[in-house]
């Protein structure tokens, strides 16, 4: 039951992203196949970089099902396309949920690799990231971590959380995973909604420098 | 003979891809090592990120001759800057003829991996376009995959039908790797020639919104 | 004592890319996370890449002093945001160190790796200059290799120049590192002090192309 619903939460949070690297690949007038591969890059880039990093097999290449759900959601972005505009709200939830669950799987992926907890969350924010700067880059967009929304925040926050509460609780671990996952649900809302920035209290920038 | 004749469309692709990327860097007034590490970097790019997906040795860390040939190539493109002119349709072929082979390389070593043939048109994919879209990246350039000629889906379309050949037709295998690098070679050919583009079946897009 | 001082330039040289990464990504107006992300990416990017190539295991993964280093930089740089005027100097200096003293690793990383000689200087820049060049295409900014200063160049020439001592001399392998840093150092000194830059003989550029 609650690896089912771990799955079924990572294919909406895949085909979410998905969605959202189609969306932007096809206002860039991308013919399909660059659609395609930009929208795989979104689904799969953050993922890849982190098992690259430590070094265990990359999770998409034995992974026909997860690539087949890329694919068909990339086919019904483009035939529908007007749905970006019907689901935003839809879409914006698989979103944050997609990042809350691949932060997690980020952080426990290098917990399961012996590798020290600080650092986990370092591995968790590159799984919920990187796929979209990746997606940024490649349309010569201005990256993710420029704007203004809370996002790398979100996923430090939720995996430092997580971290603290496997450490010094005696919480289930289903407890805690869900907690992490809706707080960090929770932040990109709000931080959405309300418009919420990361305060920077370093001082004046001298934009001539630029 | 067969793998003499794949060995020397492997060296003449490499030498296309060097000079494509020694001529972009030129373009953009690199200096001399810049434009060495663009070459390499467009050359080399594809395949690198192929081996690190499938985690095999990189297959250019211990190949001298390759990295002897780019950077013969980068010089020979630094003294004879005006071969760009009058070779312009040989640089073309050269290139069309490494990206099929490229191609094929790919989903050669991804079968070799034991991975998924519909993943290796990936990975064919990748080892075919990702060297340029990096050459791009770098030199801050709109990326390959934004122009529009046919470029990854020649390459999609060769690894496919590749695939296909293979697994349904009893022609020898030599027959069915000149038969792919051909076909891409065609595509892109006629791509250029007569300006195709992939039609896009997705409708307005909202520009306003870029 | 040797390795000490190995290790008193390394900590140096990562601090001095983590104040680099800090500054520019302040200049952006990164959030506090965003300018951290990219602190992090400038000191462990070019190391990263290297070992990627390599196959062994990414060095900042099991080192968790290191990683409080550029955390602690990072947040320094924050508070201190003004330091960068008056430190000007310092800073440059650390960063020179910095690239003579990672170039240095990464050759000898090949080395041990059983790499040739020649590649092994590509693993040395790899580890100098991909770190600016990865900080730089985040931030959208023109990335390092372009700017006229040498950069690249000045750790292709010591790379080329501790192999040539180590093959064709009998100088302990210390006195051989020594001058190699030192070799660096000199070079990026004097090449923004005189502005020097590499001659470009390769003849006229049509801009129009570009």
């Amino acid at each position: 039951m609650h690896e089912q619903i771990n799955f079924a939460i990572e294919i909406l949070g895949t085909i979410s992203f998905s969605m959202s690297g189609s969306f932007a690949a096809m206002q860039k007038r991308l013919d399909p196949f660059g659609v395609l591969i930009i929208a795989f890059v979104t689904s799969v880039g953050g993922g890849t970089v982190r098992d690259l990093l430590l070094d265990v097999p990359v999770f998409w290449m034995h992974d026909l099902l997860l690539c087949g759900v890329i694919l068909v959601t990339c086919i019904f972005s483009m035939i529908f396309k007007s749905i970006e505009k019907n689901f935003k709200v839809t879409l914006f939830i698989f979103d944050s949920f997609g990042l809350g669950l691949f932060t997690l799987i980020g952080v426990q992926k290098g917990l399961n690799a012996d590798i020290h907890p600080l650092i986990c969350i370092g591995l968790g924010t590159i799984t919920g990231c990187f796929g979209g700067i990746i997606r940024d880059i490649l349309l010569n967009r201005i990256p993710l971590i420029f704007r203004k929304e809370i996002y790398a925040s979100a996923c430090i926050i939720g995996g430092a959380t997580f971290l603290l509460l496997t450490t010094f609780t005696n919480l289930s671990y289903t407890v805690i995973q869900v907690f992490t996952i809706l707080l960090i649900v929770t932040i990109r809302t709000l931080a959405v909604k309300y418009q919420w920035q990361m305060p920077k209290f370093y001082g004046y920038v001298n934009d001539s420098e630029m």
